[in-house]
């Protein structure tokens, strides 16, 4: 390793330093540059930890080995057309990933459960909504579409706190007290059974647009969506149509097509909405530059390397 | 029982057909009326089931066996110059309302985690605040004020959503997974190691106006509170002072010493405030019929009645 360049793109300058500063404590031995520092030697990045990479950009690194992302999902990466063939694709997953989204998957349910949108309209507007109950976690089916890391962690803390749990995978699974749906087929009949639809599905060609007036139409009226997974898969003016005509009751929103959201975006506006600024697993600098280091780590030692993209799977 | 009366007096004559609609199918020999019918035998009232019964009125029944509180607190029954001696007060506690309360705790935690009042702020003022990505649960220590029926649950269901969990009782208990704190003497500890501070301590002389400018000194800068005891507990101006001057980061409140809360009160107007009407433990009619029916039966049998109020402990 020593003498291996790590390039980094991810945060910015600021973010930078700090890379570094996790780096030089983690693995003493790596150089560690920002993406656009002029003293680069191309012929020395074997490693590039990213997000929104330029295009073109990575194959400019004869020598590169590994494409780290900076976050979960790799469709930033892979939205690069000149990206190099053969060059493995890690995405980001740790255990930090997994906590802070099962932590804010929870406050959305729990959000939507008590009306938070009505409630801050009553704080705002002076008034005492106190005939405005809601309802309890224990009598509402949550389900989670997609049980990859983060479906799989959100479910199981979601039982934990008491809600009834169903979860749709592509493929059969089976997680401790959770309902599991599985393919195309069982796909319907959980949405049948669904109070708050939470959506972690990867973003591949099958799941662009999933979420789309075909689908709301097999909620029963009066459900409510959490949207963690990717902008791509929402149809807004679906929801729209679909919070308008009382279909949905209501939705909180963390990930957008266009971010940042414009400021008089419709979602943005809509008073059955909650949006929070893309931030559901934002997963602290510390925690990924150990993930990194485990990640180089098994490279450098020849052993497995966990979380690679995989194309045939489209995740 | 046959011919017994249960006077009400908890919702209004709108709620007075549901309670009635449940007392025909759980009780059926009981005769159930409203709190001003004119057709009532007062030596025929041996149960009264109130919230804010006017005062005086409850000395006007000389069979009166039994009241029944419609609320976890019996402040409101207690606050009657001419409360019958030696009649025993029911606190109403049932499976929901701790269901209920824990639900409202743990999603008052989790807005706190993510400063809610933020997020909400930057939707309506079109504003992108994703570097605001706030803390995990499992890095947070939560103290729970108060270890009776709700503080447990509380404490318990804290704990299965990975929060670290303090909890204070006046007598030494033990709690799975809570550290537990006991007597004036270690209040000001747990105080000490405290993210989040849980107000669930019953309405008595010793409690009153306990969250004050004292005792949010002794908590470590920048910790929140979530209040869901009394409005009687809050000095409300040392909580203004204490978010004005960033000893502390935020507040959470339910229960207010004035409700309904005036539309221009300055709780209502904090941008580091978030109030909700008095409605984080609110329990179905269904659900606190079956415990009357349930405190009754027991009564006619002669067993011990639950959740009965104590004036050696006050609560």
């Amino acid at each position: 390793m020593q003498g291996d360049t790590l390039l980094i793109k991810s945060g910015g300058e600021a973010a930078l330093t700090e890379w570094q500063h996790h780096f030089a404590r983690l693995m003493p031995g790596l150089r560690v540059y920002g993406w656009d520092d002029p003293f680069v030697d191309a012929r020395s990045v074997k490693y590039a930890l990213v997000y929104q990479p330029d295009h073109g950009r990575l194959a400019d690194y004869p020598k590169l080995r590994l494409i780290l992302s900076a976050a979960a999902g790799v469709d930033h990466i892979l939205a690069d057309p000149a990206l190099p063939a053969n060059v493995p694709i890690v995405r980001m997953m740790t255990d930090e990933t997994r906590e802070r989204m099962s932590d804010y998957v929870t406050w959305a349910a729990l959000s939507i459960l008590r009306d938070m949108p009505v409630l801050v309209a009553a704080q705002r507007d002076g008034e005492w909504a106190s005939a405005h109950t809601g309802r309890l976690a224990r009598d509402t089916r949550v389900s989670v579409l997609g049980l990859g890391e983060l479906g799989r962690a959100v479910a199981t803390r979601m039982r934990a706190h008491g809600f009834q749990v169903n979860g749709w995978a592509r493929t059969p699974k089976s997680l401790d007290g959770v309902t599991v749906f599985a393919g195309e087929a069982q796909r319907n009949a959980m949405l049948a059974e669904t109070d708050i639809l939470i959506n972690l599905l990867p973003d591949t060609p099958a799941t662009r647009g999933i979420l789309d007036r075909t689908l709301f139409a097999r909620l029963p009226t009066g459900a409510s969506l959490i949207q963690v997974g990717r902008g791509a898969h929402l149809d807004r003016q679906a929801l729209l149509d679909a919070l308008d005509s009382g279909r949905l009751r209501s939705a909180v929103l963390d990930v957008f097509d266009i971010e940042p959201l414009p400021p008089d975006d419709a979602l943005r506006r809509h008073p059955k909405i909650v949006i929070t600024p893309h931030i559901a697993s934002t997963v602290s600098y510390a925690a990924r530059a150990r993930q990194v280091a485990n990640v180089l780590g098994a490279h450098l030692r020849g052993a497995p390397l966990p979380f690679v993209y995989d194309a045939t799977r489209g995740y």
